[in-house]
């Protein structure tokens, strides 16, 4: 039961189902990069340059090998237990039109020699410009999720997503946010690993729907040139979150992994403006007023 | 002699003097932006969205203050020395045309409690198209500027501009580099204030000159719009060394510093396509062939 075998077909299945789902929805099809680690197993990209879709890609991977002595370090990994395997979905969509949000989802799962192993994963929105209605009901779609596996779920994962998806040179929340967890171990969750693949499955199957609901919602709105520099400027700042305060793209970065896959969660374009101040009572300076941690949507 | 006053003093004017130049050239005017650092000192921002320059900034501050625990200890300072005095002038031009390269220029003196100071600074080369002859003159613009100093200055900074203007996760330099040095004190380098001095200020005066012919021989050569997507590529991979690896944007993005200066270096806009490849025998691929360590111009 959820040996690592299943967790990897599950995901390679999850990757396909997405994609298929992301594909109908788009009308473009998905181009397909398999890759090799030098140091043992290898990945899918799945990436699409499509009608709504700009730029997005569906990462698969499962790879393993030994960790090397920063990244043990990093992770408080005992001496024992350096050789690992890892398998994940990871996801980021840029639409084209400035109406639609980007979003990230990952789910993961990552076990040690000598039987440790754990799931982390997370959905999170970044509205270029926030409805906050469109906001609250995504948070909904995750709750919703999270009440099936645990009450106590929704409120410490939301938590967890302000904390992590923020940019304190900016004192900004990359967007509404959403929920993120990690190192999910039966020892300290008081859960068997069914359980916990379980939640970590149906945070993966909430992905598909709940995008392509807001993507059909705004997908056709109208916008202007001066919104589209807007997108430019919030995907900057995007980038920013990314490449300077994301643990894991900081990690892959310096610790030799594998750059495309990496580093395929930048927009197609971005921009920035010095000293870029949104006009009092616009719709820029209202999101930014929501760009901040605590909100109860 | 060279009393901080003075080297803040010429670094003023000298700011004053290349944008007097950067405007005259580009025929736009720069917007100025004065700053207060609220732990002491402050700057002169000027920025320029011009015709030739597509966004441009020079920076003029002097700070001062008490390091934090954290820049003391990156900087390997004495705990009777955390009161600092800096000052300096910092350029990125990011023009429009393709064929006119980016260029970074930072000159800087650093002064701690209890008399020890340094001198450090820069300019180094980002061509989107590198052009060997105006690469190797542009090398020896700086190599004259050394000599005037030292004959060991040019080949030392050169090598020093190579390994930090450098992307480990693409293993390409930025550019076709410059030169580099930093942490100039008399104990170390056998030379007296007025010298160290005296070479900053020669390689602040050697930029203008520099670029203004650079420009002129380029600005109005021909591209095309896949040339100018191209550009956005280069213009990403200049945003990822800075985020990712530029220590002074770490430093200061990291240690409360002021964001909009320190994130004046981004272009307008730039770009990320999935695993883009060159066309081999492209003169992007001749340009990607260039982006090594340790070419004699």
């Amino acid at each position: 039961m959820a040996e690592r075998n299943e967790i990897t077909d599950y995901f390679r299945g999850l990757q396909a189902d997405i994609c298929q789902q992301l594909a109908d929805a788009d009308g473009a099809a998905f181009v397909e990069d398999e890759w090799e680690r030098p140091g043992g197993g290898g990945g899918f990209a799945r990436v699409l340059e499509g009608r709504a879709i700009e730029k997005g890609g569906v990462n698969f991977s499962a790879v393993h090998g030994e960790l090397s002595p920063a990244a043990a370090a990093s992770l408080h990994v005992d001496a024992g237990e350096t050789g690992f395997y890892a398998t994940g979905v990871s996801i980021v969509l840029h639409p084209r039109n400035v109406h639609v949000p980007i979003i990230h989802m990952n789910v993961r799962y990552f076990e040690l020699d000598g039987g440790r192993f754990w799931f982390g994963g997370g959905i999170d929105l970044t509205p270029h410009y926030i409805d906050r209605e469109q906001a609250a009901w995504f948070h909904q779609q995750l709750r919703d999720t999270c009440d099936r596996f645990d009450p106590a779920y929704y409120p410490r994962f939301k938590q967890w997503a302000d904390e992590y998806f923020y940019l304190p040179h900016r004192e900004e929340t990359r967007g509404v946010g959403g929920i993120f967890f990690d190192r999910l171990e039966p020892a300290t969750e008081g859960k068997d690993k069914a359980d916990l693949f379980a939640f970590t499955a149906g945070v993966g199957e909430t992905f598909a729907p709940t995008y392509l609901h807001l993507l059909s919602l705004n997908r056709d709105a109208p916008f202007t040139e001066e919104e589209r520099r807007w997108q430019e400027l919030r995907r900057g700042r995007y980038v920013e979150f990314n490449l300077v305060w994301d643990r894991g793209t900081k990690f892959g970065l310096t610790t030799n992994g594998r750059t495309e896959s990496i580093l395929m969660s930048l927009p197609p374009v971005a921009g920035w403006t010095y000293d870029y101040r949104a006009e009092p009572g616009s719709r820029e300076a209202d999101t930014l007023s929501l760009l901040r941690k605590g909100i109860d949507w």
